[in-house]
């Protein structure tokens, strides 16, 4: 159990050293978006950035820089304190910082990300496969810890609600201010609710899914942009999420480093005779 | 109970009569893409263009023509049969025909997918609403008909399989050849087995999912193409499906139809100071 | 003369079979565009899809799946029932879509378009022939029939008109409705008539052509969309434009097949130091 | 018949005075190629130009810098002395200036192009068209005067031939070196002759056209890189074509003068719900 | 004096007060770079988020959350430890972080860089001015305090130098390694002295300023990565260079608020006939 | 000391000749841009040329057509005369010509650039490095005669002014009208003095450099478009800068003739494991 690696924070012979003794990055991608009354706007930022340092403590893989920006779907727009960027901006930007990650020797990349928005980087990393020879994987933390939220919080996960807020009380209690926490049940979808799945990630997929549907944007109903009971998270609930996700991801960086050396990497990257990029 | 409205096959005026009376389009998305020995490479555009049809019959939209050409992961990219177009490409395409349907007239918009890659269509209508002031809706048969799925099939929905098959068996019998439908298990992920989820769709996400993680192109390892016993499958099983999928998307429609005028629609555009687009 | 092989309709070991035993693929482009009172939107598609089967069934190439919509030039725009896409997003379209074809096999490529706005498709197969090593050949049926249709019809083409709706009457007939086939000369350029050539396809180029000079939108000016007198077309008249076109196709496609091997093909894309794409 | 009004040559109080007088801009658009032993690489830069300055002596519209780079089909790469610049590039900056001339006060612009690749400013101008709010014309020497071409020339236009050579000799015989004008016939369709049209732009389009079909790249085969017979051409020729292209531009400004003030303009740009640019 | 207004720390009803009492938001855009043997990769980032704190205590000013990648010139590339983007990303980049500030309610906006590649910052700058109706500077700490680097160190600022290494042991002494420090002359540029401005941001521009010739790529020729003499820097200088950049931009922040409201700003955009963006 | 060598005013032999005998080319960038009431619209597309020519002269290097349009900061925007093209579209257009120069031979290419906008120039180069494989310099005349400006002229280089009307008239007096030549000194910052340099070019960097910030837009506070005192301007002090400006240029072509073959160059592209381009 080591020191995590931050990249930002060590000099490049020291980043040299870990790719060529481990060669495992993981980037975090987090977004500047509002988090309620009770949750600053970095939280999405900051939980891909704290997941990222333990998994390096326990990995010995290094943490590459956060990116602080993320797209959105529209109905965040109009919110203050959220910062969107075009989604085909971001996919472009992550292409970039992968080839950066690889031209440092870094081939086998996760990308820690814990931002909602993990269809554009569904789509950048289909599309940088395509482009760039090397191994990637899109971690986020609701997906790998889902049995777990459904285990230990009574609510389906959203936003700023129950679960994240208990992930941020984990991580960085003091950044959360709970007597601000206040339920807000005006998020109601305008059209009707058989049409509406009840939670994103934490239910099956018996209906138009929530983001496959244009509806409502927030900032106009919503009073706190928290929707649900905040007010429900607890540090212990968090502490089992974190663990739960870090866990997986743990154990994949171990899969991977057991399976290839250093410079080698699940060969993925389709031979054509005429390539896309 | 009518007959489906085809925009291809109707004048002009007849297209304007419906924008006015209803206002209300299907765009189905298809592909073209590999489907085994048994199923022909269209079985994605015919999805969606004959379900679009049913829908049609029984609510008066019209069907939009049919987008033959699907973004694809890329580990689709390499099997002869399929044609992918960039991500960002289609993008762009959906963007042009949602304007030129607008501008017809048509503000509220069903997109009847057939294609895995839900991603990319995620990405465009997100990008699309913050353009175009409209109303869109993306529909996928297997989320809309995701627990008739587990009732009636014994196998998880994949791709050419038991599940995809019986709605092709129930919607163009006469393009299936059942006598070459053999069972394929080829398709092993080389990456620790914790790390895949078994199914994409009709699972709880409790890991990785299977397109977060970049593995093997499958034209590598399959023999057919059509992973898991496609010899499962029957028109009854399809019917089911479609008949489910079917009135989802009917009953979205009336919905629709009972709650806003024709020319009107969920105004979901968010109002900026400075546009995205 | 046997079946068409359409590349929908088969399985993907069908479509490779014909990669390797004749590897030429004819591509049809169509658009969706208001064809007048008497012909529907879908006629561009349709023209483009049926010469291609015919072409198909007597040389044995793949027909591969049609493209629904094209890029029209900016006085289409306005007119109920027309939807463009940006040449630009047309052109990266086929770009991809030529790419997969090559990656299936198929060097020699036909794009069979039946839409006016050969421009777009000329740029188009410049700049791919710059990035994709293949052969193809742009086939627009007035411009090979161009002699026959003097011989036949009254009138020279324009859109919708004697020559279009006489293909039609021949591919087609259950599509078309000739009670409704009204004269419409209601299409006048505003600027004067010596700067406009009077027929695009079928006169010398004599003057400023039509489309190399901005004029007023068609949809402000124009009653049924169809300029000209389309009562005048007969089956009989569009079989021998028909035949024609065919022929040509017919025949380059058995030039191609006598002088290259299904893998090889006549080499255009040039040998550069630096590469544009 | 006054002096020629170049934008360059003069100050921005001249050039605003000729916006409120006029309005009328002329945009010559030339190219960088090879023409031969000899003629000039300068060639359609300066027949743009020339003729761009004859026109405005004749009517006083203003003639704007001269674009040197244009786009070139594939077969014109790998010349040495030709530059060409990627459609799309083109496409962009000629929108610019578009706007830069419109921003001006010129809102009725003739392009004069004097280098073959039309389809390139033919895709420009429609979508220019759809995205700035002005009047634009492209005028093509060789389409304005070819019936006079055929009346003078015994060979059809191909390029740096009899029918260009003789332009040349006529505009600045000082760059032209006769001696060395030799003919060269090297340049043979490798496919079938049915296939190919005579001549582009003087004969009736009775087949593929030349440019819609993929074939060698001229350097690889020509000894000169000037097909047919220069040594034909003559001063006397040249000024017959040079005077009947400039009389028909000539003609069309007159006619926009006399028909709308300096500050209107035939309005041509769409009215849609939802622009596309 | 107060506590910097940290964006990612507070929430979004917090971001709402600072937008509507001061409206001014720093924007902080680093980089992920070598920094030599004795500085971390982060020092670019690390400098811009660390002044822009100084600034926000100062003035009230929000502190945007910080951009870690930059575009970087071609011969930074190939060095371990930095992740370039390309100029075109970040242009876009920035483009829409602007918008989300002026979204969100920030019109008058400093980027603090603290990378050297101003000109991607102004390149883009120039082409945000006409798109985004806002005011921004872009703050670059070597250049506001370039006098006081003249007079506290005995060499000019190149990188991770006596210069730069004085800011960071000002700033985070801790992640500083001074027993690392050795003096690396090995970067040599390949052409001519006479050429190369000896020091790019201190001395006259009296020849071809150093980034505007392509040399030789530092990672092939350098041993340390920090030209120059690191181990000349302390902490005085660094202090005496912070004050001075920190104290410009205060200076600049209360004119602006002296001068406009918080919702009023310089207004810069210019109004034009045809838009660019 | 010979003729120079003019890219348009020579036969493709003659190119080839120089590209393999030489194989320097000097690439003019001009724009068109307001000068005043004194000096024309072409004067940095003239200053760029001249100057090419210069050097041309009296090293055999070749001159390249120029190119007249080029991007400028906003605030030149909405003045008549001036026609900006976009950066991004700036930086693509020289791209291609750059890949146009080497693929014709030439693999050294001096950018003689004659207009204010550096910064893009500078992008275009830097992201151009990373792409086409040749050496790259941009020369521009008043950094590389800075200290001679400094000596003949009383005035520090803006525009239009003493120091380009000096130019102006050493290299073509008949384009200028010095009668006209008043002085204008209402271009003022309309923020504090403190923030903007006094001069751009020939100061030193002690303070927001004046394109560093967005301030108000030239056209709607001056008269003239010339900023200072024009009429201080002669042709003796011009010649003195021009004689200076050439001599480093052709210093630097000797240079790199001395050094390298014809065909080499110093090799600047870097090797990466995944290219940017």
């Amino acid at each position: 159990m080591g020191k995590p690696l931050i990249w930002h924070n060590i000099t490049w012979p020291e980043v040299k050293k870990v790719s060529e003794e481990i060669g495992i990055a993981i980037l975090p991608i987090g977004s500047t978006e509002q988090h309620g009354f009770h949750c600053p706007c970095g939280v999405d930022s900051f939980n891909a950035y704290e997941l990222s340092k333990m998994v390096s403590e326990k990995t010995g893989a290094i943490v590459a820089p956060t990116m602080n920006y993320g797209s959105h779907p529209y109905f965040h727009y109009g919110f203050t304190g959220t910062i969107p960027i075009r989604a085909t901006v971001q996919i472009e930007l992550v292409r970039d910082v992968i080839k950066g990650l690889v031209n440092s020797g870094f081939k086998k990349i996760i990308i820690m990300q814990a931002h909602g928005q993990w269809w554009t980087l569904q789509t950048a990393i289909q599309e940088i496969a395509l482009d760039v020879d090397c191994f990637m994987a899109v971690a986020t933390w609701w997906e790998l810890a889902c049995e777990k939220i459904k285990e230990v919080c009574g609510t389906p996960f959203k936003h700023a609600d129950e679960v994240e807020t208990s992930v941020s009380l984990a991580l960085y209690p003091e950044r959360v201010d709970m007597s601000k926490a206040e339920p807000d049940y005006s998020l109601k979808p305008y059209i009707d609710k058989e049409f509406v799945r009840p939670a994103v990630h934490s239910e099956l997929l018996n209906s138009f899914p929530i983001e496959s549907i244009t509806f409502v944007p927030q900032e106009n109903v919503m009073k706190t942009g928290a929707p649900g009971d905040p007010g429900l998270a607890t540090a212990e609930k968090g502490k089992a999420i974190v663990d739960t996700a870090v866990g997986v991801v743990v154990r994949l960086i171990e899969f991977l480093k057991k399976t290839y050396k250093p410079g080698e990497f699940p060969r993925v990257k389709p031979k054509l005779t005429e390539d896309m990029y």
